[in-house]
């Protein structure tokens, strides 16, 4: 496998985010500008009522990506252009947005922590008018790449330390590949072939060749004797464009004992790997590596485990999530202020779409041997906890100020380890392929002393 | 329902787009150099083997997207800087890349038409090199937005009609939300609440308001006393909150009988809908209209077609496709020169994935009445059409230069005629559903004179 990885990373500007939006939230802002009731404090509120059906548990990713975003979210005279041109919004709004730049604060889970049916993800205090016209942005990010963190988590949890690598770029819009390599490394995985991925997040990207390649040259011994001469011995040959057993032997003759890997990409992964595993050490090349491609999910990488494999390309199913390709979750106002500046807690009504008013705190309750018994939900006050408990709120926003350490390749970095940690802590039926109810139990504590 | 659209469309500068790029493209352009194969020529296709399970069809989007796309895929130092930091290539690779600029030609279905197991979406003849490059950006742009355009198509179908407003943006990656916006649209879609879709490809921009502006005041009514101020009775007002029937004769009571619309968004909408629009024509607002959200998808729109409601919001289904997030289009080289410059025809061996070798041309065959009946294949050669038949290949890029009306708002607007056109030719059963194959069959006509 040809891999590379950059640590030299030049921050970027930050992205152009303030259109992610939809039009109601500029509305929204209009007629609360109106009212006046803009201006009030509000406390939103990201949560998902479940997880993705039959998942043990989720995993929070995107908050580096968004956490960026909040401080691209500006409008410059190309947004507002636009905003007039199209009227969305009267001139007072226009204005707002011209001055905008988000002041208040953000709470959340840490990027790569598990989390539960209704974990206060994330938490965002400010008046109403900053904290609206971010919903939508909000929620596209951690909805996206929560949702590829938690099939990927499944993944290399199914891999048990064998590598993953993250190949499913060319079946997703081209931007979300960027975020799902990101995502697949939060929750584990070694490396992506997503060069832009590499650039931006400075994630080692991997490759090795496709069928075009063998077939562009006169016979599949020359494609692979191109290839040598070119990346050197230890690269990684793609065998099955016609027949695996030939192939082998070929890149043997060619490559010698050094050759770094073959790739394996249909048919009978499981046979094949054995059989190509006998011939590898019969000829010598016992250091020669099996990766295998082919529509990979968690099932098929655990179906793998006793094949003599040493790692997985995974795509299609890593950047779909593996049959849950959002994560559901919604962003509520839970608290604001009244008139007197009083806060207040509020939430929907409506039955079949309930939700728990009041500002949110979380801690994960442990047992004496560190492992996680339940989701400790504080209503208008933190829990108590003991001293095996954790709190999971960080406060990554103060008063406008991004805090330094979550975003770009140290914040990927910093998710990742948390990731690791978490899922650590989590009772072994988390590791469980089959589905099953989310693997502990989350429980409110209400404000009422 | 407060509606906005610019049609002062300014091209903006083409997205970059180079590193939407496997790293096994930019290693097999070195091996290829290296071995001097990269500068044969070469005939890739786009093409899919299967619809996703239980549709009758596909639809063709990203078209314009992807040749907007390919003249913005340049490498500037930004990207050079980083593939040689990184040691994805060597220095030949490097200088090779500094220079590049599509020079080729693209053929393929025009956006918005309907496709079927194996047409040929999109031909690249190039140089190898050139082509192969391209293949993850190609095959990101069109699996996203053909999964997205062809749960579309079946939603608008479904409604009969009644418009469709695309509100998905918050389940989707912030920028897949962008071109899902514009996907919906090419399928028939009336309008979207993402408002860079707006910005970009002068879409109809709308929206209503959340719960949240209604939590925010200290009643219902203040709440809508705020919107109908600042908006105008014209607008949509949330009535689903607390109890629907109470906010129905509140938003009458205030906004009077120029009421625009109400929004329904949970419960049994159905029913709602019914004693809703009795409500409304009692109260003398027969012209105030009812919008309904709530996780709607094709089956749920259809379920909703006896009930009376003026148009559907769907979020969800729409930007994940509906249960099918991507297209599994795939990009193969099909067509070779060998040393004498003649072409051949290739194709990968491996038994369970096999592809057809050589260039393909294709026509839709109509019966008499305009009804499709065949998707015709022509291997190495056009097939024979007789005066019903469609030929189906548009030249879209002709050495290199970008052939004009595919891209930006225009490319929208001429794909949402060609969808229309397209899948009013269909034969009726296009129209269920229900599962089932594929509406027309696919056949080829080798190249055996």
């Amino acid at each position: 496998m040809t891999s590379s990885s950059s640590k030299e990373y030049s921050p970027q500007e930050p992205p152009r985010t303030s259109l992610f939006t939809d039009h109601y939230e500029l509305t929204m802002l209009q007629a609360s500008l109106h009212s006046g009731a803009a201006h009030r404090s509000a406390v939103f509120e990201v949560f998902a009522r479940r997880l993705p059906d039959g998942r043990r548990y989720g995993v929070v990713a995107g908050t580096g990506r968004l956490l960026e975003g909040i401080s691209g979210f500006r409008f410059s005279e190309t947004e507002l252009g636009f905003l007039e041109r199209a009227r969305v919004v009267n001139r007072e709004t226009l204005d707002y947005l011209a001055d905008f730049r988000f002041s208040g604060d953000v709470w959340g889970y840490a990027e790569g922590e598990a989390y539960f049916p209704n974990s206060p993800i994330l938490i965002v205090e400010s008046t109403f008018a900053e904290a609206c016209i971010l919903e939508t942005y909000l929620l596209s990010v951690l909805n996206h790449d929560s949702a590829i963190a938690s099939a990927a988590s499944r993944m290399t949890i199914a891999a048990n330390g064998r590598p993953c690598i993250e190949m499913g770029s060319r079946r997703t819009h081209e931007e979300a590949a960027v975020a799902a390599a990101r995502a697949a490394v939060v929750a584990g995985f070694a490396s992506t072939s997503n060069l832009e991925a590499g650039l931006r997040y400075g994630i080692r990207t991997v490759g090795t060749a496709a069928h075009s390649f063998t077939l562009l040259h006169d016979t599949e011994r020359a494609a692979f004797e191109a290839q040598i001469a070119s990346m050197g011995a230890d690269t990684t040959l793609l065998v099955d464009t016609y027949d695996v057993e030939s192939a082998v032997r070929a890149a043997v003759e060619i490559a010698g004992e050094r050759l770094g890997a073959v790739r394996l990409d249909s048919g009978d992964l499981i046979g094949q790997a054995h059989s190509v595993r006998r011939l590898l050490d019969e000829l010598g090349n016992v250091n020669t590596r099996i990766v295998v491609t082919s529509d990979l999910d968690e099932y098929a990488i655990a179906a793998l485990a006793a094949a003599p494999v040493d790692s997985y390309g995974v795509g299609t199913a890593l950047v779909t999530g593996s049959g849950a390709p959002t994560a559901s979750m919604v962003y509520k106002l839970v608290s604001r202020t009244d008139d007197d500046g009083e806060f207040v807690s509020v939430a929907k009504a409506a039955k079949n779409k309930q939700s728990v008013g009041g500002r949110k705190y979380a801690l994960r309750r442990l047992d004496e041997r560190g492992t996680a018994t339940t989701e400790v939900i504080g209503v208008g006050r933190p829990p108590m906890g003991d001293s095996n408990d954790r709190l999971l709120l960080e406060h990554f926003i103060v008063k406008g100020e991004l805090q330094p350490g979550w975003t770009g390749p140290e914040g990927v970095e910093r998710a990742r380890a948390r990731h690791e940690a978490s899922i650590a802590e989590l009772p072994a039926s988390a590791r469980r392929m089959h589905r099953g109810e989310a693997v502990i139990p989350t429980v409110y504590l209400e404000d009422r002393e």
